[in-house]
């Protein structure tokens, strides 16, 4: 069903992620990106304190490399216990092609408290020459009945239009509860181009009853994101998308990208959700 | 042709434009629309001081109501000599179904000096219950001609999709110079219905060669001014376009809606144009 | 709202229109268009044969000028009578800019039995280099009253994106009731270019509950006519607006043009609506 | 760069591509799904003589399976040989997550005479609950290489805007020849969804200098694929996409399909391509 959300935008408050660590690059693309559990959580502390209602997160080990150790992400829950107030926790589930599947659920369903809201990346895409990241639909199906038995919101990642009907199959067979809560991507390697006439043609293809936020890669971050916002959409900023504050200058810390985004919705009238009312959205 | 410039945004300077006063309400609804040669001007030298590179302008009476009168619109011209620095001086030829069509474009030949730019709205319009702007073919072909005479730049003004062929004929009897100038409008009362969806649309039939810039009314002057800038396009806005700073409140001056457009046009990372990079891109 | 109908192509039949003459152009453009009764009732009688469920009429004199003479349009409306079956009589109320207002609907009101249909045009347009066609709000709303008292059912003839609001303020206005019936056409002077990308976002713009053809005019009428019926619209062809059957080669009759769309129609396996189903689809 | 191609409707003959088999479906979906050799020929046959100019095949073996195996496809090309004219032959390597690389690609280099043409599918794709085709970067240079030394004209085949970024990858790295020859596949499982707009949307994302043809699956493969001739694009059609006729009613050959998209065509009034006038804009 086209977006119809437009009036949102004059209506609705805007709700704002961080994604303060991803999985694909690290403190070689930028030293600043966080990647200990104490880091990281000092960093959703200040971008909590910012307006950041929901952080999404990726574990890394002692190395910065990549990890899906429950361990890992249990010391960053702990981490945002101790510095953060009420944030949103949202886990990745990504990693296809790398990891096996249940290794992908399990800091979901097995640290505690469990997260909030976890993420079902609903089709496949390339990464670089020779990976592909696996989502069939047996797993989307499998991880969106784990979620629902264990109290954990889905957050569908679409990467492209073609991801959309994995997304409606999962509502068709009754596996997601309205509202759905998506995240529309642009910019990636077999993901849709980072345009404005490609935002709102992606959106026109999102279920009814979806809130959505938005988020760009690279440079597109900027533009695209503020575009979700005057869209009556929500936002998602970090340096798991983008490393960069602007061309040619590093990022200090994600909450410097998060603070950028809220005033940028201060300037656009748009109020920043609060967690309750960000809960309350969606629905948690 | 659709529209290629999102790389624009990465790469151009925003032209940021003020519309003052406008010609369609006053200080009944707002009593800080200026409306005298010297109230103008000193707004006009604040939005300036802000960053506008362009402001468009019609012309009052003493009474506050709208003129064609060529005094005015020197007595307009003379004080912004006095308080202003550089900006560029955009006059309407607006006013179709109230003023005789030679009145309409007499200020801009005959103030001195003339202005740089001059508005042609190049189709018809209805305002109200009964008035129709009545801008036929033959006049926008003969303003073009005497602008190009009087060495005045115009500024092609599209209120929808359906004013595109006007201008494109324009383009095709060779009564127009590279780069064109136009000014994509939204929300107006036969006007293209203000929508991030209809912008991408209209944008993408404007002919090649063409610098735009989109303003929208009222409480969409925000959002898609915002969208434009980061589309790659130019922005104007001002109390001709919209009264309101925000709901339900008032906008203070001119300069208000310039500094937080300026603002904004920082926080995307996107340069203004300075008076003489503005007369570069637009070829004046 | 955007428009939702894809799936009516699958499921709804198609009304087929035909405009055989209408008023811009006549026997010089193609010694074929038919102007006296006698000659637009056979050739409406074939359209009709050949599925036509409805027909919109101009009238012309004995000279084959365009008239609003109420004698002129009893004569076509008497031919029909005799020549034709059941066909959806609808008569134009066009004419802005060259007739006094009342003129333009008396034939609506004033012939017998009166037409089921009637057009009402909601915006301005330029024709030529001199006219415009003036169609101001006033006026539609008086129309639409005049026509739900004489019981005719309003088609609503939108031009250009910026005719929508006008439609929707009819409807806030309580003036008209649904399903509305809209002419979304592409195509003329200050009309929306005729392009595939274009028919996608004017469709997206009308209002709910609005049953929808398409027309283009010249070189257009086929390709965009077909697109209407394939995305679940409705669809009007004939000499009114394209007098060639194909390039260099002008129609024979209005009938050659319908019995292509009713072979494309069936082509695309798309039924064709009887006079009954289009009455129902329509209210009437 | 968006889609500028409209007018191609105009001017271009269309190429008209059929898809006989495919390797998803087979006679238990449609008897008269041709698998074996001499019945697979005899149904392309037909088609050249119904104006197809291009066939697009997979093998199957024996028993009607989908199959790599070279003296299949070799039996394939044969048999066109004996009885067809002159047709492009077009071979699959698609079959990801299920055939090894070096086999999806040997019917291709290892025929004689090679095919003309041969698909690279740049993208992964989900098939069913658990299979996902893999189709890395890595792939697609490799094949591209392999295609150019061979004289085979690769045919890029996009399931969703998010394998356009993979398809200008290639072309990037000068590994394509203009013309591009690419196929906008709408209707897969994580395919874009089948709408009007979105192949607007799609094709406004194709590279420059791109030929390309549009195929749906299912009930959305005549609507869609009309529109892809009316939008100045190719077609293509066949029971590899499309198994029925009309909605309950099985197709009895690709030769009945081809001959219905032969009909369409010519009602709209563009020509279809002569074998030596498709290889021409391809660049055979
Ligand atoms: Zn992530
Ligand atoms: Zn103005
Ligand atoms: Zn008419
Ligand atoms: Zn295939």
């Amino acid at each position: 069903m086209p977006y119809e959300g437009f009036e949102d935008y004059f209506q609705k408050k805007v709700i704002l992620s961080v994604a303060t660590t991803g999985g694909l690059h690290g403190k070689e693309a930028n030293p600043n990106l966080p990647t200990q559990p104490e880091e990281v959580a000092e960093d959703i502390a200040a971008c909590e304190e910012a307006g950041a209602s929901m952080v999404h997160l990726h574990a890394r080990d002692e190395n910065h490399e990549d990890t899906k150790d429950v361990a890992r992400f249990q010391a960053l829950r702990d981490a945002i216990e101790a510095h953060c107030d009420d944030i949103i926790v949202n886990f990745t589930t990504g990693g296809g092609g790398i990891y096996p599947r249940e290794e992908r659920i399990a800091p979901v369903l097995e640290t505690e408290p469990r997260p909030e809201v976890a993420t079902i990346d609903v089709g496949p895409m390339n990464f670089g020459q020779t990976r592909t990241a696996i989502n069939p639909r047996e797993m989307s199906e499998e991880y969106a009945e784990r979620m629902r038995d264990a109290g954990v919101k889905p957050e569908i990642e679409v990467f492209n239009q073609g991801h959309i009907p994995e997304f409606e199959h999962l509502i068709e067979e009754d596996l997601l509860d309205a509202p759905y809560w998506a995240t529309v991507i642009l910019g990636m390697q077999t993901g849709t181009p980072p345009h404005p006439r490609n935002l709102v043609n992606f959106v026109d293809n999102l279920p009814p009853e979806t809130e959505w936020q938005a988020l760009a890669v690279g440079r597109y971050q900027l533009p695209l994101t503020t575009m979700a916002m005057l869209m009556g959409g929500h936002v998602r900023v970090g340096m798991e998308d983008n490393v960069y504050y602007r061309k040619g200058e590093l990022a200090e810390s994600n909450a410097q990208l998060v603070r950028r985004t809220a005033r940028i919705a201060d300037e656009l009238d748009r109020p920043i959700a609060s967690t309750a009312e960000a809960r309350e959205m969606l629905g948690l």
